[in-house]
């Protein structure tokens, strides 16, 4: 029987996590059993649990990986010194890429993180609502600078977070635009959207 | 054991549908047994099944008075004289007021209707396609009418239909803006995104 191949950035634990994201994805974290994955990495499930002791413990990488890039970009775009508004196109821009580029993974820590076992689902939900508050915070920000248009934060955030899911559509759309352009659009209607009209360039 | 009541408009099976509904948003329709239903409207399984013959038939129900919903609305829109912009802002308020008031029905339709048995699934996916094709159809029209910025319009439907579907978090949400608020503000930053900044009055 074959061994796990180390992935691309040299671990089998990423090889696992991969593969994991693309079957709960296919199928749903309910409806995957460790076997089922096992099957997937051509590997007996003897060999898996070497690595890994359960799949609340993919669940778990899974995550956090998604809400560590999430949270460290978010901690990069407020030290930069360009405006709300430029900072909000520059979140947005990476909610893009990340649904585009790591879809998989973006899309299950989204909709399944709902079976992470604690401690890890409070400090993972702590986490979700740290994130919405800072990126309200930079829509206040920029209602503060007169860029941004007087409107209530937390519904700018949640419009914007689920517009962006809907690249769930475009990953299934067979007539395809771009990623390119897939982005400048929502940009376009996005921060556009928010942007105050007297400030629109 | 108690009889079906009959609903606001008259009919036990209205009442069978509105109670259904709030079970499969709360359990998921998978998950929900016509026993939980009976239970539910306090009723023996037995008296459920004189009104209805299986939990399939209800999702059916469900899903076409949404699908029936928005149908009707999107011939009104395509029939008034109103530009394409105002056209679209009506299907966006009208996106809005059911996601607030007929929630459930929305969300379960919305999340559930893969469940539907044949011939109704093709038919449903066919109304889902029809309807965003006539969306993106006055997406063209403002752009042809210098109304729209020039954006890729199924782009555009994509991020209108799941910017909307963030009401779900409102719902949610323990310090609500009003339903007047939420939108207006809906309003603000998803028509004005799609405008052309020349033509913001």
């Amino acid at each position: 029987m074959a061994k796990i191949k180390n992935s691309a950035n040299g671990t089998k634990k990423e090889t696992i996590l991969e593969e994991a994201a693309r079957l709960f994805y296919e199928k749903g974290f309910s409806a995957t059993s460790m076997r089922d994955l096992a099957e997937q990495l051509g590997v007996e499930a003897a060999s898996l649990y070497n690595h890994i002791h359960s799949k609340s413990e993919i669940l778990k990488g899974i995550c956090f990986r998604v809400a560590e890039a999430f949270m460290t970009r978010m901690e990069q775009v407020e030290m930069n010194n360009e405006t709300a508004l430029k900072k909000i196109e520059g979140l947005i821009r990476f909610h893009v890429q990340q649904m585009i580029h790591e879809y998989e993974y973006v899309h299950v820590s989204d909709g399944e993180w709902k079976h992470l076992a604690e401690p890890y689902l409070t400090e993972y939900q702590a986490q979700r609502r740290s994130y919405r508050k800072r990126f309200a915070a930079l829509i206040e920000e920029g209602i503060r600078e007169n860029q941004v248009k007087d409107i209530d934060p937390p519904t700018a955030v949640l419009i914007m977070l689920h517009a962006v899911g809907g690249i769930e559509s475009w990953h299934r759309s067979k007539r395809k635009i771009t990623a390119e352009q897939l982005e400048e659009n929502m940009v376009t209607i996005l921060v556009q959207g928010l942007c105050r009209n007297d400030q629109i360039k």
